[in-house]
């Protein structure tokens, strides 16, 4: 059995904010996709670089916890966490990165479902932030794993959506390759901020 | 090193011969995906009330273990286990709202293949209630091991079939996406019951 | 808080080892995709059998750890590191037996982005052989990390362009389909060198 007497180690818990924060950033940038003339390359760079910001928060927190002899919660589930929080920027990033490759919107909006998914993207990195800044100052998070649960469900009722109108007949089989793998990888980003919210919840069952 | 000796805990068990039904219930129901005449919409509205029995399931053994001080065996393990049958649910239950989302079957059976997974999945099922059923005994378990490689090399057998059916030229390009998508959808539930017995395998493997 | 204190057991880096060098086996075998008039029967079942010698030695390992009481590093570790190197020889054996099941390179070389894919592959199996033969020893394994991001950058970037010439117009989207699913899953095998690398460079972390 682990020993529960754990003395508080604030400062590790930024790192997670911090994550939180640039999530929120690729969610805030990714919705740009939906503008009408946003340039795809730009868009791509731009989630590239908080890609690359995040990278260095976690080799940051890697590096305290390899320095540090007793954290705040279990060792590994920390860096499953820094993990899990690192996945949805790589998909967001991914998604950008796609359309730029497949020069999917260039001239074109979105299909309406791909800019739904966007807009729960947002809500999610907006629900995260605020999560994890309660997380470190361990306040309740009962309302994380209720909006993480609706905003779960609007994301999967809209990816349905979508692959029902993309292959509805209205779009040529390519096209529909195209903007099923971009909208594929959204989906998943979605699906990675819940992976987030449940790390979290396993290691407050863990330490309650 | 941790303590070997724990008090049994046979209600805990439970938790997962009842997850190990509801496989067998997943599987069983979306059986009827191959039979002329099912109405999708029906279909895919089972798998995912059989989906939410199970997340239900899920549910109580985590507050079971919450309150546990002592676990018949390593608590991350039955996390872990509880995920790997849920996941096993989601995958079938991801198959039957995509035939119905795609209206793959509407007035069309199945390819052959498509068929013989789904009856390797029934198959799949039925193994695991058996050994779950033997797991909670503590009863051996090696006619799980050798079941589950023998469904697993059909399940591979069987698929690498449909993958040369799809692509002989016999289906447009839309339809070998729509129909692709389902089976693969069907090879991830097999490969997931894989997980489920490898799962218990290293648990057995360990606490021995 | 665990043990730090543990005596070598030098036999247990051997599995780990030899793992390394069927992952450069199956890397050097692999590349014959792009050799034209390469048998496409015979290159998928010589990936199959290298598939199943490394199944001996994760079995062998699996038999080993369960009969040793101390181990050079965590157990749970040991087990996932063995997971990581079969997860590479899975991917390659997947990729060329997709070849083989769509006749994708009967007459036609792979695009030349897939034979740079393949070469970028080659060297990860060189560099694996090379790191886990100083993993064994005890040595600096600083080249491991930096040889595995820059062949990871180089796989991205190949996988990109990859993806840019399969989506320009060239191929019919039957094609494009059976391309890039080759494609993808040269790439995951490149994504699982480096997974590889990383769950490595976790136990080196904790365990100095």
């Amino acid at each position: 059995m682990r020993l529960r007497l754990r003395p508080k180690q604030p400062e590790l818990f930024e790192y997670f904010v911090r994550a939180a924060r640039n999530t929120a950033s690729a969610t805030e940038a990714i919705a740009d996709l939906g503008v009408p003339g946003t340039p795809a390359k730009a868009l791509s760079d731009r989630l590239v670089e908080i890609e690359h910001q995040n990278d260095e928060v976690t080799h940051e927190l890697y590096n305290k916890l390899n320095s540090s002899f007793i954290t705040p919660f279990d060792r590994d589930d920390m860096y499953r966490l820094a993990a899990r929080l690192d996945d949805v920027i790589d998909h967001l990033e991914a998604a950008a990165t796609l359309a730029h490759l497949y020069a999917a919107f260039d001239g074109e909006r979105p299909p309406p479902q791909m800019c739904e998914q966007l807009e729960v993207l947002r809500a999610f990195g907006e629900l995260a932030v605020t999560a994890f800044e309660d997380f470190a100052a361990k306040r309740d998070l009962k309302h994380y794993w209720i909006g993480t649960n609706e905003l779960e469900n609007q994301a999967d009722r809209i990816y349905r959506q979508l692959l029902t109108h993309l292959f509805s007949g209205r779009y040529d089989a390519l096209t529909v390759l195209k903007l099923k793998e971009i909208g594929d990888v959204l989906e998943e980003a979605a699906d990675a901020f819940e992976h987030v919210a449940n790390t979290v919840e396993a290691i407050v069952v863990k330490e309650s």
